[in-house]
């Protein structure tokens, strides 16, 4: 009896022409705007899909890209790894298929561990982490989840975890800078570039 | 038996020194956001504490500037009083102190009615809209409490409202920028300046 | 491009010709009543329109009065300024606009600071209150959103912040009450009167 | 292996002394509430406990009984055990021990049915209703769930279902009326009296 | 104006022709599954619908048999009992009506206790338990309701309560497996036998 | 100022020593259940810890064995491929780390498409899908998160998008068991085994 009814095989999924589901014309983009594309394509070997859609309006990709980068890359209390690691369980908990997919590769990039990755990405409590790293994602998924209910305590537990004052303005805004992106990603039904999901699989382990 | 106990009336909600729970040492600004802030005091006739908080840090102040203002005050297909109760519906979905109060100010100021920022702020279904505010708030509000399950049936709902696909890019964007602001402000108790609460309480009504 | 679409202006929120979206043929009103909501009128100004709406049955209208009023006003170990911010905190929680409205109101008149009315109506972890209150509205929220959870540490933190027995009592009845109240007016969509926007937002600060 | 050890049987569930966990000082009760109280154990066979409960206040027990009966026993367009319904489904909801006991011992008794009693205290869903029933429950569930999302629609399923629109404000009033007996009996741990559980427990069936 | 409608009476809940709301076509059964039935009916006096639906299949009824079997009848550290606790109070959470009919009879019986059952189907913490069985209970709820949220603190719970590692793998087990068949009841409309309602009302004391 | 703290890189998930947090003795196993875990590692390459784990307790074992192997891999109107996105959407939403990464290893190897097992472990609403799998991957999920909800015109949705009404069972069946197993999994802290996550990577598109 098994195997039998026709449409019982999903159609492989592929990747798709435009990268939301919205018909956005393209803009007119700056010289700046095109070079940082450009670079964005040479470094990581294509144009990463949320870039792709804020191109319909080069003021609005000029200010998103400049607003991630302070906050992502800029130098801050949290190591780079760290930041990557917010962004996948705030993407986890939000159930968003595009940032659970970049950011995923990203950490297992940075961290050279594909174990971490798919951990943080259904779990967290599930990785075996140290107690800075405990504190600091159950502060941001709180940030995620219940962000009324956050209290001086919530504070407290991060800087007794080691974490700076300054460091916890930068945890809360890579929590809640995710709570932005899941929700428009997921909102224009966003697709993942095809190429995040093979890459850094082979970990250093 | 009534009024009795020490301590049973609450003492006067006074504004506070600092912007945020957070003690976060001021940084060295630029002089274009000295003026920036400067031509803000001129305007409102106070910095919103938002802005000084992030004025800790002179690039983070700068691209939030930027991306704020691309966003809830450049030309959209959304006139501004949309943006501001987007902006409202979604604060309160999410319980944000800091964001009613000021969006909610914005609302009264905007639109003239102190009753429609009043309502909004309690519950947007409670109000009498028009049949594009109503597709347009239940859109913010899907993207505020469960982005995951949006489909394509709920664009199109705002298609069949009147809507282009950049204008849903639009809505979108500022109700998942609220899902951001709402947490970065209630993760550092970010407090509303005292004068956004009597600002615009006498309506054109 | 801003600013452009019919309907983009929200139509000013008008108060309605009924106090509740039901067709409540109007009761034959015994003496008692009619002399109970000319009192109201005197005093307050008009007749709150959930006296309006239960005055389509004169046994209901009387036994809620006087189930209300004993409730409020009759002399108890919480002041009427406490009894009404549990008002506020539960129908916040409950999301009902006819009663934040109403009793946002009371809350500004009571305690002469607007600013408390407003803080406690979206949030009143972000009010600076002393301990008593926190003690009190965090089990108020409880009765409103898990009453079911309720346990003897939950009732042995208000006798430690100075409640007796009977003071728990009331509070879990205030907070019950407004679990109904609520529910009834969200159920039949009851309008609060246009005059209690505006009421005492100048404080005594 | 099996039932080796102490404390692996747990006590028999004992009637207790006090009608809740509050210790309430009893009151001086009128002689018109001393005839309730006794007409209600003559009838009944035993004083409810939240009449015992009242019974520290006689103003209050009166306002009470005065509120209830008029809800639960005048006359209405829904039928006395139509209202035991809603008491059951709503208590239920709110998974409340006293009240899901002694009204489901009301619809017990009122239907001469004691698998209906027993169905709408789990799942009113499982149970096999005319769609007058359905509609009443359904409506009835969500005043007791998420009563700020009632809208038109609901109200008018109600009138499509053949209810009036008084007959809506008392579906509306008693579910609401359990939202708050509900919780009052769960905040204060009032116990229903032991005879319920066996009361009409053989049906007409 | 009481008790007037047509329909206003809802209709004796009758037991039904089929065990579930699919059609499943008795399927060829083993000898052993002909005895086991047979012993089943002996034993208790009829055939529980739970068998008779997964008799459509003698492979799935056979496994079934002997995975519930091996659970809820082998030696165990947990009694008989305390594992039919833990089935009432998962299936209460799920709101299942067929598991919470038959387990609540099964407690009745086991503990001779009818008002133990009454309770655990509608708030375990409303009974007066050892601290063996909140412990247990508490543990069993969390796994019903939020399973990924367990940590080693749960379990350590359980620890300081008396139970055994493989006590502990035994509550989840039995908690999960009424996770499951809640599930598989509700999803295919399972009816309890009618004669679960009456078993064992009267207790021991 | 980036990556300075000791601590701030994570340290490198390592396979575990023990199946679960659980301290389970080993149990004495029978000849049968010897040979079907060596017929495991022979054929998949090692013993999976799900079964490592209930190798505590031979009759157990074998009982789980029989149970999943009936329901996973026995002919049925449900493919295998099916049949595991079923496995794999009910514990993502349970959150469940063991049941996700194993079977959406499954996932990947019996579609030959890795972006279909990581889309289905986030979001099955994200990936494109015929209508039967639509149909199929939403009862599932309500059986997973609302089964006391499901109603008769879920079911015939399933009878619309093609399934018989064995083939509903069998739906219902296999959401159902995960239910449990991602729940026993949680509750014990079960590792997956650390070759599932490289498994199937490369796909065949």
């Amino acid at each position: 009896m098994s195997e039998p009814r026709t449409g019982s095989k999903p159609p492989i999924q592929q990747p798709e022409a435009r990268p939301t589901a919205l018909d956005l014309p393209p803009g007119e983009l700056s010289p700046e705007m095109r070079a940082y594309l450009a670079r964005c394509e040479e470094k990581i070997g294509f144009v990463p899909n949320v870039l792709a859609a804020y191109a319909h309006d080069d003021a609005k990709l000029s200010a998103f890209a400049a607003f991630y980068n302070g906050l992502m890359l800029a130098p801050s209390g949290l190591s780079k790894l760290e930041r990557e690691m917010i962004a996948v369980v705030v993407s986890a908990a939000n159930r968003c298929f595009y940032c659970v997919t970049a950011h995923g590769a990203a950490v297992r990039q940075l961290s050279g561990d594909p174990v971490l990755g798919d951990t943080l990405a259904v779990s967290w409590r599930a990785a075996r982490l140290a107690p800075r790293h405990v504190a600091m994602l159950a502060f941001a998924e709180k940030v995620a989840l219940a962000s009324f209910s956050i209290a001086e305590a919530d504070r407290q537990a991060l800087r007794d975890a080691g974490f700076s004052d300054v460091d916890i303005w930068d945890v809360a805004a890579v929590a809640s800078f995710f709570a932005m992106s899941n929700r428009l990603a997921s909102a224009t039904d966003m697709r993942p570039n095809a190429e995040y999901h093979a890459m850094a699989r082979r970990g250093a382990a």
